[in-house]
């Protein structure tokens, strides 16, 4: 199958950058003697997961319980799922699993251990448990040091759960305003996470995990010596905003095919892209803001200005042509919520398709 | 079932609302003597459209060929696809589809004229064309006028092809700054679409549909004699956008259940519904601006002010309290695209669910 043979709007992936971008990655974690737990929120395709533990990830990471239960039905065996599990439904669900795979979860507060402990306190083998830090992200999480050793204790203490350690995710390093601010928000960070590991070891807690990680910290920051995993997502596609910080599009593989449908003014062009085929997604600020809706690839100055449900729309360039019928390839802003409008990802090799691989977790944010 | 029964993120509707709301329509539609034709790219749910047949509408409008590909498998056999079809795999699968159903296209360029003339010159019978008028969205569409006669006449003449009429979709009433100027917006497209089909009949070709129509200007304006259509999506669930031009929420019937899991500080609260459950789609500006990324329901001045793929952050009332496990409905921003991230509406009626319609043309972009 060719390229050609494609409707559009598709989802792309060109494989040898994709292989590239794992392969830098599993290299950086080797390098640094810390295990690679992918975040697969960022494809939702067990394929590509297995890929990833292939390639030497020790497990992956998942945003959604329902995302989990799709890659332990799909062969994947340990998950830790970097968010909290709350209310009735979901436990249910969680012990189930957690019976068929080895997995553990975050809380960040003393009423997700409870409700834990409750679910697990009969089962024959205890749930590990990571406490949720807050580096500076400003989102879910305990604040480092004295309340993580608190919430610690409790884990510690609770029936049917293990304490595995301590995890935090630097998202607002996606909004520093330069590559050198982006390298100080994950020594900060990384510092934060190590005095706080050091606090629960002088009390007596074992932390077997240190786990950090968010794409931009990691193409740009040193991993500092004691930290054991990191837990990148973007990084085996990188999209626009990546692009921005590395100053490059040449590391981008994940694009979205379209195709010129109007040509209503010689300066308007119009795809069949919009909303539902690129996500309305923008970064505001910082080092890996966006621009407009998408870049196009192999002209990174021209971007979408506009987006509706299923159009796109950008202004041609003076003495460059696009007609009805012509195909254009999008880079998108942000990977993750552009995959999940998808029910497939092609992957293409010097304009063969290669693969047809299914987003089987795609929707599943349950 | 009763609403405690389904895990969260989830897709409600309330569906004594959404009946009114359709009730709503298609009697201004009959007032006005116009058929409805409802654009059911808003709920992308055959069930649905079933049901807007069911209450009196003409025929349904889609978005994209997908779209129609799983309305005529579903059942429904007259549609119009309200945008351009391009390339040689959607010509097959559009002569493919006409076999099955009534159908009708748009054009705005001679490229698109020559391409259906060609595909549908030797088909038993011709494929009905409309000629998209651009009445001041800048979007896709020829201008009203001397344009539009041109372009009708190729149609006019090309075998295969049938002349159905001219249509337009005035998207700019949603950037209006207030009712006055969504009222003045809807006039001036009528008038001009008006003005356009007498211009044709003057020089002989039948215009038998004159058909506009977008949700803010049909709820606030009224449809002139001569208009023969309107084409409404986003009536049957009003979102945020829609009540910030109504002044009240009391009709909005979409909402999307969310569970409280994280309460990090006094004042933050963090629901598990992110981009991937509501989208990051946002309305700058004009009558219909929202504010964040989605509204509390039954709390219209607290609204969601950060999202990230898989959490929602707002900041609590003094005085009111929401504890982890909690549940909150947001009221989404834009019902579209919302909708296109799950796979089934859950219908409520007093607390307990009604109905699980599958959204059977969820991701159908192509």
């Amino acid at each position: 199958m060719r390229v050609e043979d494609i409707d559009t709007p598709a989802l792309l992936v060109d494989v040898a950058i994709m292989e590239e971008n794992l392969r830098w990655m599993q290299a950086k974690a080797d390098r640094a003697g810390v295990k690679l737990r992918p975040h697969t929120k960022t494809h939702r395709t067990p394929a590509l997961a297995r890929r990833q533990v292939e390639l030497g990830a020790h497990g992956i990471t998942v945003a959604k319980l329902g995302e989990a239960e799709v890659m332990v039905e799909a062969g994947l065996s340990d998950i830790f799922i970097a968010n909290e599990i709350v209310g009735p439904l979901k436990l249910t669900r969680l012990r189930r699993l957690a019976r068929r795979a080895r997995l553990a979860v975050a809380v960040d507060s003393p009423v997700q251990v409870h409700a834990l402990a409750e679910t697990f306190a009969s089962e024959a083998e205890p749930l590990d448990v990571l406490i949720d830090v807050d580096t500076g992200d400003a989102r879910t999480g305990v604040q480092p040091g004295q309340p993580v050793l608190e919430l610690a204790r409790l884990v510690s203490a609770a029936p049917g759960l293990r304490l595995r350690g301590i995890y935090t995710h630097e998202g607002h390093s996606y909004g520093a305003p330069d590559v050198a601010a982006v390298q100080a928000v994950f020594r900060r960070s990384q510092e934060d996470m190590l005095a706080t590991a050091a606090l629960l070891r002088q009390h007596g807690l074992p932390v077997e995990e240190i786990s950090v990680g968010a794409t931009p910290a990691l193409l740009v920051a040193d991993i500092l010596p004691g930290i054991t995993e990191i837990r990148p997502g973007t990084y085996i596609f990188l999209d626009a905003a990546q692009a921005n910080l590395l100053g490059t599009y040449a590391r981008c593989a994940l694009t979205v095919l379209t195709t010129v449908t109007s040509r209503p003014t010689p300066e308007r062009v119009v795809l069949d892209a919009g909303v539902k085929a690129l996500t309305a997604f923008v970064r505001g600020a910082g080092v890996c803001q966006t621009h407009g809706y998408g870049v196009l690839k192999g002209l990174p100055h021209l971007h979408l200005e506009k987006l509706s449900d299923e159009h796109g729309v950008f202004t041609a360039l003076p003495g460059r042509a696009w007609a009805i019928g012509d195909r254009v390839e999008i880079i998108p802003n942000h990977a993750c919520p552009t995959c999940n409008l998808y029910d497939r990802i092609y992957g293409v090799r010097d304009g063969r398709v290669v693969n047809a691989w299914p987003i089987l977790a795609r929707g599943e944010s349950r």
